[in-house]
């Protein structure tokens, strides 16, 4: 029997109850939690899960349906660990309570991606409960690192690939392109992710005593990143830019035809002054198919109640750059700690180090995966599905595409304002119950 | 009976121990605590010592001491609260446990300024020990809010100038050229210090999904700060420097005459790979008579452990100004502001807020309140005494000057390596015994 809608509300808020923020190692048991939790689920359905442990990393979780001999293998990835909920005093629920209001239920996770692990979940539940087998043969790879790298998933998907092997992989951790239409994403960002620390002084100085005279990470640090990237936005890094792919004429009209509003994008999923970038570059285009340079986090010094007149010794920046084909992460991150040395001012030692990275993907939309899964989308929304790429980095899929040469088929339900990695997450419900649907009928297809 | 050098140092460390962090809101009680501690050493030295409250600051020690009529009046002053002490990680014993290493005390506030504040209550305890009477007259002025812009000190000498009217101000607070040789301040830079915000997204957003149009509050700080100051040091605020007053050539060349090694200076007390600042500009006139733009702390988005693919939605910079003659506070905080506002790059909003700020002095060496302290030192340390300037700002000078119409003094007793405003800061014992010498020498030779 499926589960009422009821009941998979419920289920997500369990899963979302766990704080499984795989970044702070303080969570590291909030996050076996969530596998486990994510594995009873499987078992429920009727998949024999197991989790598969890492000396020093989180777990992932297995699970093999192979009762359709003939028939296609898919492997499902998702991950049960989420972002740090900080800043905390923004959410109007605390992130780890998931609060429904207005037909959305808001929590760190919620799309990103427990919810969407949970459409996978229950759509194999209905199939094996309604007609006792899958159409197509499944293999689950659930992981807990997705937000910090993915260390465990990189290594087991090099060791196993004879036994991951499958035809396609279906991820569902991307975005639909508005509200009510099905989207099937196409291309994603790769990243490289690391910081940036800069030392003057050996230690902390009086700002009366040796100002003028005593070099100041902070004022060094911000000279870089300025260096780095001038106020128009543009990316100052020798080569950075040599490998960018355009798009296809007929993506970007594909662009073009998509239901796009850049004052409406600017007040209702901004709300900043104004965008920014290159202007003769469409928007679309400049979050899907342009890299960037972005800082997430900066500290040095004194912040804070008053005033305290201190030169600090150093200063520190988390700085990524998102990558499009046919960028490589290991040559953007040697371009990006060569112009760090490049531009660093006197006085002071600056150094780049990346923390890990991965490669941006490009997908045929013409692959059998990706037509079934349009129609099944297409037949659930009623509404002809769209196609775009997605600023974002999956790193998974590079790496699907790397050690198991199958295409992967982006099949996302969050919706543009989710928040994702912000505070006040949130997923739609009608999303979560149409995404159950779409999923089992996207097995269905494949299995005919 | 004076003092044994043992109950001085015993009576030092007690002090030291009251955590007196004017900044902190949380540290209220202690900073009052300190404020009666000081008032009681007045007391067992023979004075009738108040403290002086007022609403929402912390209080103020006053006394008066004036049996010597005919003779001038001095002003005393100094401070009994103290800089935060972070880095916290970086002090040897811990910060608010004074301890004896090598003839030097370790505590937060040893030098800055609560062992130079004891130095003066010392020399008036001796002399009121020795001859039942003072040489000359005295009026104490001790406040709790140095380290935080002074608040009270400075409504209260706008509301009772006549009450604390005086000949000269004596100061311990400033610092010795090099160990050993006696030193006397003539200028002092004024400071302007405040928060530099900057403003973008209505919420932290995802990099992924929209970095490339969303601004980024940290690298548009980071923009901002390297455009009012370049990598070479040279502050690009119009109008700034144009007060700027150069050193006479007579006090040029009295600076080269100091025992100076600039190899030494960024080897010993630095410890970074080079200074910065103008090379034309001797290193002595850089932090002496050249304004600063300094950064004293910097925080935005996220700076935890690991990794978030954030853009913060806003960045903080805590910013000040050290100004030198005739610059004016006001007019500096406005250029400022001004110019944030004028470089700030799209899609951000940024605004410089001043806290506090304090005008730069001058005094003039030919004062026989400087002939007196210069001979007083001289006689004490058996070396001529020399004349600096301090890069530091003590905008009660200025405010001595303003409302009373008298000089300062400023003979201090700290030395350079003294790590004020930073971990470890120090003072160095024989200084202190030597202070209390000097100060009481001072007084006698003012009223022969």
């Amino acid at each position: 029997m499926a589960h009422s809608r009821e009941a998979v509300l419920e289920t997500l808020k369990e899963f979302l109850r766990f704080p499984s923020v795989s970044t702070d190692p303080a969570h590291a048991p909030d996050v076996r939690r969530a596998a486990e939790f994510t594995a009873g689920l499987l078992r429920s359905a009727g998949l024999d899960a197991r989790l598969v442990e890492s000396e020093g990393n989180h777990p992932l979780v297995r699970a093999d349906w192979m009762g359709a001999p003939g028939k296609p293998t898919l492997l499902l990835y998702g991950h049960f660990d989420v972002q740090p909920p900080d800043p905390l005093d923004e959410w109007t629920s605390p992130p780890f309570e998931p609060e429904v209001r207005n037909g959305d239920i808001f929590a760190r996770g919620a799309c990103d991606d427990k919810g969407q692990v949970l459409i996978q979940i229950e759509a194999l539940a209905r199939l094996l409960s309604e007609r006792g087998s899958l159409p197509v043969n499944v293999k689950i790879l659930y992981e807990g690192e997705e937000e910090t790298g993915g260390q465990h998933v990189t290594a087991y998907l090099a060791a196993h690939a004879d036994e991951l092997a499958a035809d396609a992989a279906l991820v569902c951790d991307t975005e639909m392109f508005a509200p009510d239409l099905p989207t099937i994403c196409t291309g994603l960002r790769g990243i490289v992710y690391g910081e940036l620390l800069v030392e003057g002084a050996r230690t902390d100085l009086h700002s009366g005593v040796y100002g003028g005279a005593a070099p100041n990470p902070i004022q060094a640090l911000a000279t870089i990143l300025a260096e780095l990237k001038d106020r128009d936005g543009r990316i100052r890094i020798p080569g950075f830019l040599d490998r960018v792919r355009p798009p296809s004429p007929e993506e970007r009209a594909a662009w073009a035809r998509l239901p796009f509003d850049e004052a409406e994008y600017l007040e209702k999923e901004i709300g900043a002054p104004s965008l920014v970038g290159d202007p003769a570059i469409p928007v679309l285009e400049r979050v899907w198919a342009q890299p960037t340079l972005e800082v997430h986090g900066i500290r040095g010094g004194f912040t804070g109640e008053g005033a305290k007149t201190v030169i600090p010794a150093r200063a520190l920046a988390k700085v990524s750059m998102r990558l499009v084909a046919d960028q490589d992460p290991a040559e953007a991150a040697a371009m990006l700690s060569a112009a760090v040395e490049r531009v660093c001012p006197p006085g002071v030692r600056a150094k780049y180090t990346a923390f890990h990275s991965g490669a941006p993907s490009l997908i045929d939309p013409s692959s059998p995966f990706i037509r079934a899964a349009a129609s099944a989308l297409t037949e659930t929304f009623g509404v002809e599905t769209v196609y775009m790429r997605s600023g974002g980095s999956i790193p998974i899929v590079g790496l699907f595409q790397k050690h198991l040469g199958i295409p992967s088929v982006l099949m996302g339900f969050g919706l543009p304002d989710d928040n994702l990695h912000a505070p006040n997450e949130k997923f739609h419900l009608e999303n979560l119950h149409r995404g159950i649907d779409a999923t089992a009928r996207y097995l269905a297809k494949l299995g005919e």
